[in-house]
């Protein structure tokens, strides 16, 4: 009788997902720009490389340094531009650090061949791609109006390197045109499940 | 023979949604903040409510009436001024503008309880709200960019009105806070079907 059990209870191994969530992701799989895709390898590199850019174009800026060895002689615009250019850079270098970081991990999925698509893992990269992004693009925006209102005034534009400035400010903006993809893509695909 | 017909060929009515479908779409139906729903209507009226506080206090300001009349004495920062209000202005009139449109599509469907949950309407909603909030998050992060450049120098604060412009910048963050749920809310709904 013992023998039999298994006859009368024919116990399949239970599925690792149910129907459509198996549909779905094979279905995800397939969508580029995903974490663990190439397509999510490469839009985290221009990230890092944008963001990289724009901050040692920054703090590899003349003034950059020279103004801070020399605070004492700040005047009130100094203070100020010091001020963004900072937040600019604590913005991008977050955004820099965030995307390496991200980057690693997908190469180590794509080595390994692993899936990176549980909830909790979608949930962590879409609310750091959310904030970081939001970062970037709000320094981004700042040092456009600054350098457009300053930059154009020939006097301070002698004291500030502005075309320095203006390419950071720029590569701010690339980045965040990176990062709105991966964000849209890891929110889509915690909504999907 | 023609008259068996139907019953050797039962023909049902097909289901207008699969299984899951339905499920999802009777879950849906309870998140508040989505179109068609009372929460979604508060947030439009918010987004509208402080977009347009930041447009009335802008282009009430007496130094935007006075500076456009007497532009042949503008200087180049009353210039760049005048370039960043008038851009804020546009952006938060066409936030108030899509915030208000879409406040009456909700008192609609709320009246005669319609669903607002067809794909090409969540589609569009969430297309201009992403695009209406970018824009207005822009024009808010340059305007407090230049706020804080120009508003703590005293001589400048002089001529332009400090505080009128601090006032509609803060109230075109708050707009920016409030259609941001908007946005997510209908992405997710957008990819949860």
């Amino acid at each position: 009788m013992s023998a039999s059990r298994p006859a009368v209870h024919p116990v399949e191994a239970p599925p690792f997902t149910d129907g459509p969530n198996n549909l779905q992701r094979v279905r995800m799989k397939d969508t580029q720009g995903m974490p663990g895709t190439p397509g999510g390898l490469a839009l985290r590199f221009f990230q890092f490389a944008f963001a990289a850019v724009s901050l040692s174009v920054m703090a590899s800026t003349p003034d950059f340094q020279s103004v801070t060895a020399f605070w004492y002689r700040w005047t009130l615009e100094d203070m100020f531009w010091h001020l963004f250019s900072s937040y600019l850079v604590a913005a991008v270098g977050l955004q820099s650090l965030w995307s390496l970081s991200l980057a690693v991990v997908d190469i180590y999925a794509l080595l390994v061949r692993r899936c990176l698509r549980n909830r909790q893992a979608v949930c962590l990269f879409t609310i750091g791609d959310g904030v970081t992004s939001t970062l970037t693009f709000a320094a981004a925006c700042a040092c456009a109006g600054i350098t457009v209102l300053i930059g154009n005034d020939i006097g301070s534009c002698g004291q500030n390197p502005c075309a320095r400035f203006e390419i950071s400010t720029a590569m701010a903006f690339m980045s965040w045109f990176a990062v709105s993809p991966s964000f849209l893509l890891n929110f889509w695909s915690l909504a999907s499940r």
